[in-house]
């Protein structure tokens, strides 16, 4: 950092009597003394982050290193409407800041449109109601705290890069395939976001020109194949059409409870029509890999959501076979495919981090290091 | 960059002494004299860049900033073999050199595929011959100097990035569609080379899961649809089929003189089959540039080669219709498209960029800034 030696250790003795730093372990040194491993203290802020989702939501309280301090889960029952769902989340936050007074910044993780300028959520493909939501300004206005919105494969993805399969991963790239179908490519260790931070709509690259309409207006895209939704829509299309599938029974109620979840099962229990509608996804999704892998050359792809981590091997079996018939060798060769192993808080966590990353870029500014007492200010909050 | 002025005058003197460094103009400072801008001596070194072209070779000498100092093309006669194509560019290399006693480098621009570790062409799609030709090892040996080995899409691409639309892009695309397709991704100012330094197959994304065989032995990709192979072959499969063609009369002597130049002429004075073909293959490529502009939101897309740069508002209108249909509104509402405006020489042009900033890296090195005389040395070679 070009800084006199006799200045670091007075800032970092200042760090220390402040308590932002934490001395770790001693490691050998090449010559003189031991080195000691400073590192920043977690508990200098706790953050929350809450993930928003079309079936359930969680609220996590993290350090500032992402462990976790407390997790709850509830339905997000968003046929009630907006409103009443942002006042249970309300609640909910209110309920961890009345417990843990070291709260100091709060990141949401929503799969909606998000205008990341203002932190409105624009809009919430397939959910009714959630047009231009302004999260940042009320929950900020509501609680006086930095808060932090970002779409849900983002946030899953940064977890990921955190504490899982893209832990000290440079370029790879995050699939996630829930309800919908979205990426966050890592570019040198970073998150890819592009020109207008809209990087990552991996669901909406056509993979058949003259394929069927997707909600999106064009026709087809990968999410009309390989998605969640997709594959819901296949299952309940052929129980209507055939009636052959130990699923059929779910007609009655109008398939309200036929989820990925009953499909997987049933695919395991060799239900041919639950089997033919993982196979194609992974199959289709396997294509649009390809072409992915033939044109960034990723080191890793990391598949999270809730398709691959039910689905598991009915799903990247398939995958596999269609990604190795059409990409490139040389760009297959030392590529690694992971489905992820994170737990259902991931998206949460991801939102935690980045709250954490804004808390420590308020610390790194040498105003806060100087500044005799007080907690860090919080810049661009 | 934390060193003392006192060091930073006199390692300035040095390099002024030794005419690395020259002075430029002299710009208004906030305090006390003008500043007088440095910038290295173009004519420090001057570099040899050849495009191995599969109609044409190109042959430039360049200074260190790029500026032409000699330009010659000449026909590639690819159906000589191999040896002969070669021992054709050894001669004009060898010529540059008795002319120029100051060029330090080589860089060579070749459509194959390349292994870049060795500098060796691996093989070259739809030319025969070219199985692992160490391109690099042969040149070195005979020469002396250091080389370089390219794909002509991203030395292409890196001349856009100095003389054309990319400069001062830091997110933008270069879409390079001749006999082939492929892409220069650069990412925060700097190529994106992927993992295996093979990122940028842009010619191997399916648009169609179940269309045409491509070379590349699968099936659907933007390959079959968009390039400047693809629209030959889908005249001349037309004038075979239906001979409703101004061009018909070429079938006379099996096509030898069908081309993309060619095409556009014919379709220019309206030849409904030339038309189609071009219209066809820009509404193909305005599909597979939407999936990639939704997956990397670039700010720019610059649309490069002799397909594009030939057919111009033949291509690039149904490209933009294709492309505004099934594009995001947030991923298009800022994105820029251009045809580049580079002259032929461009893929060669590149070469010697890569090639002079070899020399420039070398340059940089404490130890050869602290020699008395000398040419740097040259890192990497």
């Amino acid at each position: 950092m070009n800084l006199a030696p006799g200045y670091v250790s007075s800032l970092v003795r200042r760090l220390r009597q402040k308590e932002w730093i934490l001395e770790g372990s001693r490691v050998p040194s090449r010559r003189g003394r031991r080195k000691v491993l400073l590192h920043i203290n977690p508990d200098l802020a706790h953050v929350i982050g809450v993930e928003i989702g079309r079936i359930n939501s969680r609220i996590v309280v993290t350090d500032l290193s992402g462990t976790v301090l407390s997790f709850k889960k509830l339905r997000s029952e968003l046929s009630r409407g907006e409103g009443p769902v942002l006042n249970c989340i309300h609640h909910e936050i209110k309920d961890c800041l009345k417990r843990d007074h070291n709260i100091r910044a709060i990141g949401i993780s929503h799969s909606g449109v998000i205008d990341h300028a203002t932190g409105t959520v624009l809009f919430w493909p397939k959910v009714t109601g959630w047009r231009d939501v302004p999260l940042k300004q009320i929950f900020e206005k509501e609680f006086g705290l930095t808060l932090i919105l970002e779409d849900s494969a983002r946030t899953t993805a940064i977890a990921e890069q955190r504490f899982g399969y893209g832990k000290g991963q440079t370029n790879f790239i995050f699939v996630h395939a829930g309800v919908g179908i979205g990426a966050a490519i890592f570019v040198d260790g970073g998150l890819y976001l592009g020109h207008d931070g809209v990087a990552g709509e991996l669901g909406h690259i056509t993979i058949n020109e003259t394929g069927p309409l997707c909600s999106c207006g064009n026709r087809g895209c990968l999410e009309v194949y390989a998605s969640g939704g997709a594959i819901i829509e296949q299952v309940r299309l052929g129980i209507d059409q055939r009636g052959v599938s130990s699923l059929a029974g779910l007609a009655e109620n109008n398939f309200g409870s036929l989820s990925i979840e009953s499909i997987v099962s049933a695919a395991e229990s060799h239900d041919r029509l639950c089997e033919t509608a993982l196979t194609d996804a992974g199959t289709h999704l396997g294509t649009a890999l390809a072409g992915i892998v033939n044109l960034l050359n990723p080191a890793r792809i990391v598949l999270g959501g809730t398709l691959p981590q039910a689905a598991k091997d009915l799903l990247t079996d398939p995958l596999l076979r269609s990604l190795r018939r059409r990409a490139f060798q040389r760009s297959l060769s030392r590529l690694e495919i992971d489905v992820s192993k994170l737990g259902e808080e991931a998206a949460a966590v991801g939102a935690c981090l980045l709250a954490a990353e804004q808390i420590l870029e308020g610390m790194c500014t040498a105003e806060n290091v100087n500044e005799k007492e007080g907690f860090p200010q919080i810049v661009g909050g």
